[in-house]
């Protein structure tokens, strides 16, 4: 083990500060990563402030890791040493159970281990994410990032990306579709992008006109008005898929109303109690409402390639992690565009 | 146009009682039917007592009608006197829109006209259903019965029939497949009768340990008591698909956690608002719960086809015309053993 600078939160009313952790030395199979950029998510604030219940505190945050390789164990060969990767929500699962054998590490039955507040099998506490200087990871869970992105912008794709990218290709979004992107956030603003990559007539729809403008620089076709109820009317039964990623619990009838007959609309954002849904919207034209959550490796190092082949990365604020609690201040009120990243340097400077 | 006795309700309060309505003489593309037997369907009740908010009285219900072929129209040569029909929920459609070339009428664009109480292109009012002596049908909307089937007993697949074959056949359940299908009643006793004929491991979900013995006749391979967690624990995430046929709001989480990964939830019953459903119980396991109404004209003559060849009908209590009030009682309590049928003979000789 080997002593590394990180910033964690003690408890849940707790600023993050400097705290010194432990990474393991790499095994076998193991690779160490130079941490050069990390993502901040919104899942960083929820489980620095335990609102999901389940915090072991230290929390050390972070799931949207690129670096370089500094080290590989002696059963790596997919790596080699200065290598741009990334390290995503997950950096462990069974590789044993049928979700894994189906290449959905994220559903893994004996239990996958997450970045960061997950059990750690190595170290018998829990695991602590990228905000902090390195990383040593099974290479099953790192991934090749294309040369040609910034690497900075890449950062948000480990996990906004894969999250919006993943229940677009599942639901086999092509070429032509209509598809529209609900919320313009950090995942919102990625939903936009690959749609618009894949081909889709993308419309964004959101509760706020002033998002419009900002909408279509990303790649929106149309933007629907979600409080507009003639607009809504017009695009009713017009959708052949629906990327939901509001965060938080809201009434979902209307936009159900949006779908075309046996049409989907997918939510990764909301992970808590929605309003009444009536049978009759979902009845009425065979519709579907389904979840999805983040992505499997396979799935993860196929939406890095598609990024690099069609440049799409996140639209960015830079920080350092000095000033994290701010940006967590910030982000609770939605003011960013559209995903704040650390640079580390800023942490291996301090 | 021929005046016909019929059993009508002339407002929302009132009991229904005899009416005199009027018949169109058969069209070029018509077949007219001497009614033999109606089931009754809980939506009958919803319409006398306008619980849907668009009732026109007078309301003449009856949507699971068998009879002969008493003459054809011209244009007719599919069908001839003497023939066992059927007629289901839906009388007419526009036949050129999307969902009607897709054999899905029941979603047509222009608006299915459905057996009652729906506006009436002939007679310029609103539609009569099955409680009546006869019912003249466009052609493409009459379907042939097995002649093997008791006549009695196929009434009701002419709605809960299709409701829950149609799910099922939908999402493609098959052999091996362990299938639950939540709430025994007049849907809930079709499903199981199905799905144990696909060939799948069926399980009756109910919160009712006495329906335990009943639900095993039918064609369960087991029961699962909704109520008592141990159960429901040692089933979660087991099931391929689960037909919910509950005919109100309930919460629909505890269900949604016995869907395997991947795996569909669809709704039949619930037309209303359902409890508030966790985005977590779908994200997890990137499960769906979806919709689906009846079925279209050429799935509902493969379900009574399905039923010639598997032998499958419904159990019925029979009941004369006058006793019908009773009967939308005892409905109401859900004290039926699974549906009533009325003997229109009861009817005529009246």
């Amino acid at each position: 083990m080997t002593k590394i600078k990180a910033y964690a939160a003690d408890n849940k009313d707790a600023n993050l500060k400097p705290l010194e952790i432990e990474r393991r030395d790499p095994l076998k199979d193991d690779v160490k990563i130079d941490i050069l950029y990390c993502g901040v998510c919104h899942s960083d604030l929820h489980q620095v402030r335990n609102d999901w219940k389940n915090s072991a505190y230290p929390v050390v945050p972070g799931h949207e890791i690129i670096g370089k390789v500094l080290e590989v164990g002696s059963g790596v060969t997919k790596f080699k040493v200065g290598d741009l990767v990334g390290v995503g929500c997950l950096v462990d699962s069974c590789q044993t159970c049928s979700a894994c054998k189906d290449d959905l590490e994220q559903f893994c039955e004996n239990g996958a281990t997450f970045t960061y507040n997950s059990k750690d099998k190595h170290s018998g506490g829990h695991t602590f994410g990228g905000y902090s200087e390195n990383v040593t990871v099974n290479k099953e869970f790192v991934l090749k990032v294309p040369e040609n992105l910034d690497p900075k912008a890449a950062a948000p794709l480990l996990c906004a990306g894969i999250t919006t990218y993943s229940p677009l290709a599942h639901w086999g979004v092509k070429k032509g579709d209509k598809v529209g992107v609900i919320g313009l956030g950090g995942l919102g603003h990625m939903g936009i992008k690959f749609a618009h990559a894949m081909g889709a007539h993308t419309v964004m729809i959101t509760t706020s006109p002033s998002k419009s403008e900002d909408a279509k620089k990303l790649g929106a076709d149309e933007v629907l008005i979600s409080k507009d109820e003639a607009q809504m009317n017009e695009h009713a039964n017009s959708f052949d898929f629906l990327l939901n990623t509001i965060p938080v619990g809201h009434d979902m009838n209307p936009y159900a109303a949006l779908l075309k007959r046996d049409a989907t609309m997918v939510i990764v954002g909301a992970v808590e109690p929605l309003d009444p849904l009536h049978g009759g919207s979902l009845i009425m034209g065979r519709k579907s409402i389904a979840g999805s959550l983040i992505g499997g490796l396979k799935e993860t190092q196929e939406m890095l390639d598609f990024c690099g082949k069609h440049n799409v990365v996140s639209d960015i604020e830079m920080i350092d992690i000095q000033n994290i609690n701010d940006a967590y201040d910030r982000l609770q009120k939605s003011d960013v565009k559209y995903r704040f990243v650390i640079d580390m340097k800023s942490l291996k400077d301090s």
